[in-house]
């Protein structure tokens, strides 16, 4: 682990991150990982960085903010059907004292340390430094797959169903809540806004021709799906599985969960002859997967339809930086 | 590749980003990039991130910016001894215009493009983000070594030379003289700041007993490898190799050449048996490598000796954040 700092640094990588670290990571005391990829398998790489003010607001729970960013680069790996095995972290620390107080570390380290239970991984390396910005969190993901058997978000056919796992729009509807924008009695939104469930080991290469984590938007990722095939993707609004948190927030928010970002649930395109198979597999993972729509022959777009087929798609189809 | 953005920031990595991709990263199009290792090997794995402000300046040239970021993580791999393979770049830009105009990230691909060239290396993924805060780089190094054979910064012997490989200090006086501090007509110093030069294969595990690149100072980075190997390591200013340049801003510099960072260099711990043996491979690669030292037994600890031998060592022995 590099770290390009001194004294309360180290001090604070040796108590927090170092217990985090597999004999890969060689303590974080080295200029690097090393590590024997699991033999006979292909190793899938992702990389995603969250930053304050950007992709979550910098009081949220220390804990949920670790958990968070680990699991939107776990579900890089759910689209591609990967087994997830370590990740390296940089962390760049504003240089106001809020996020590298002692506590603050402590609860970051505290909520990694959860999700490395949950999902079998381990720290191998990464950095820390300062920066006069907000807080930064890079993460590299490293998983694995038999050769051949990594899913990819173009190869949906026409004729294929769309499914999706879980509900769509929660996390969309916990940032409006989170804003004050909607009410959130159980609370159930604003905790899928903070820590989305990585769909980990339901995309098949044997049971699904593509798949995609809606991290940006489902209309908009559904998009891409249907542009690197060629296809054109026919999505039914009113199939969008629902929560009843979300059912309770009403029809008013339906845009909102169909553009909004976060869920990181997959969508999958299926052929028809699979979706017998898929369903069972998912509900042997505890998961759900519901219809919303299929790929047909035509130009590669993604239309929205309401309950009586009129084209509903919004022009602002999802999150857009710049 | 992830982007969490559309529209500009999509055509742009189009644009600039997918012509530096290798098959395993599939265009950048996927959630994550699939590759089979190289056979009989171990991966080395190592993350750095550059903070414009804190690691660079904002308004360094952009093929400069994206040179150093690459060579600082390549140095990482020559500090433990293995040959460079793939990385991952996550790209955080600034919401005002200056990086991400097309101007800036068309001369950053191209340098990127060129180090990919020099150093037999591909890009396989990562994101691009906007920031509230500055231009802000992390980079994921992949590299291979023999099963075994990575070399680590513990594992000094009493008895070792150390030794380090081309010259000292001068990325610290390049920063003296960007900063105004000194002259620098020859443009050298400035040079050695803005590019690095990774000393890959360098590092040989039947040659050396530890290395460490010379990231943070060399009193600071030879320390860690005294604290890891429970010995002293005694450093003769006099003996540090100096180039012209270095030389030319004259003696009142020695403590900034001790103690600067971002030399790049390596430091390496050497049974005397192997100096000739590791001279002799050193200049295979056209490296020259200079005695500055030796790994004595007694406390962790290094000391830095004036040429009458006084215990010159300073109290701040390198770059520090917080």
């Amino acid at each position: 682990m590099s770290t390009h700092g001194a004294g309360g640094e180290f001090a604070a990588i040796a108590r927090y991150f170092r217990p985090l670290a597999a004999a890969a990571g060689r303590n974080l005391l080295d200029d690097a990982a090393v590590f024997a990829p699991p033999a006979g398998r292909e190793l899938v790489m992702s990389a995603d960085t969250l930053v304050a003010g950007v992709h979550f607001f910098a009081d949220d729970p220390a804990d949920a903010i670790a958990q968070k960013l680990l699991r939107v680069n776990l579900s890089d790996l759910a689209a591609m059907g990967a087994a997830p095995l370590h990740y390296l972290l940089s962390l760049s620390l504003p240089q106001s004292q809020t996020h590298n107080a002692e506590s603050w570390l402590a609860a970051f380290a505290a909520g990694l340390a959860a999700d490395q239970e949950s999902f079998g991984i381990t720290l191998i390396g990464g950095d820390t430094t300062s920066t006069p910005g907000p807080l930064s969190l890079a993460l590299t993901i490293i998983g694995h797959v038999a050769p051949g058997q990594a899913v990819s978000r173009h190869g949906a056919c026409a004729g294929d169903a769309i499914m999706v796992s879980g509900t769509i729009g929660d996390a969309a509807l916990g940032l409006a809540a989170r804003l004050g924008k909607l009410a959130d009695p159980t609370g159930d939104l604003v905790a899928r806004y903070l820590r989305p469930q990585p769909r980990l080991h339901l995309a098949r290469a044997d049971l699904v021709h593509a798949a995609i984590d809606v991290s940006d938007g489902l209309v908009q990722d559904i998009g891409h799906m249907a542009t690197e095939a060629g296809l054109t993707a026919e999505v039914l609004a009113a199939s969008l599985p629902a929560s009843p948190a979300a059912l309770a927030a009403g029809a008013d928010w339906l845009m909102t969960r169909a553009t909004g970002g976060d869920d990181y649930e997959l969508a999958l395109a299926v052929a028809p002859e699979h979706i017998a198979a898929l369903t069972a597999h998912a509900a042997s993972l505890g998961i759900t997967i519901s219809p919303i729509g299929r790929f047909l022959s035509g130009p590669a777009q993604v239309i929205l339809r309401d309950q009586l087929g009129a084209d509903i798609t919004p022009a602002h189809t999802g999150w857009r930086h710049f």
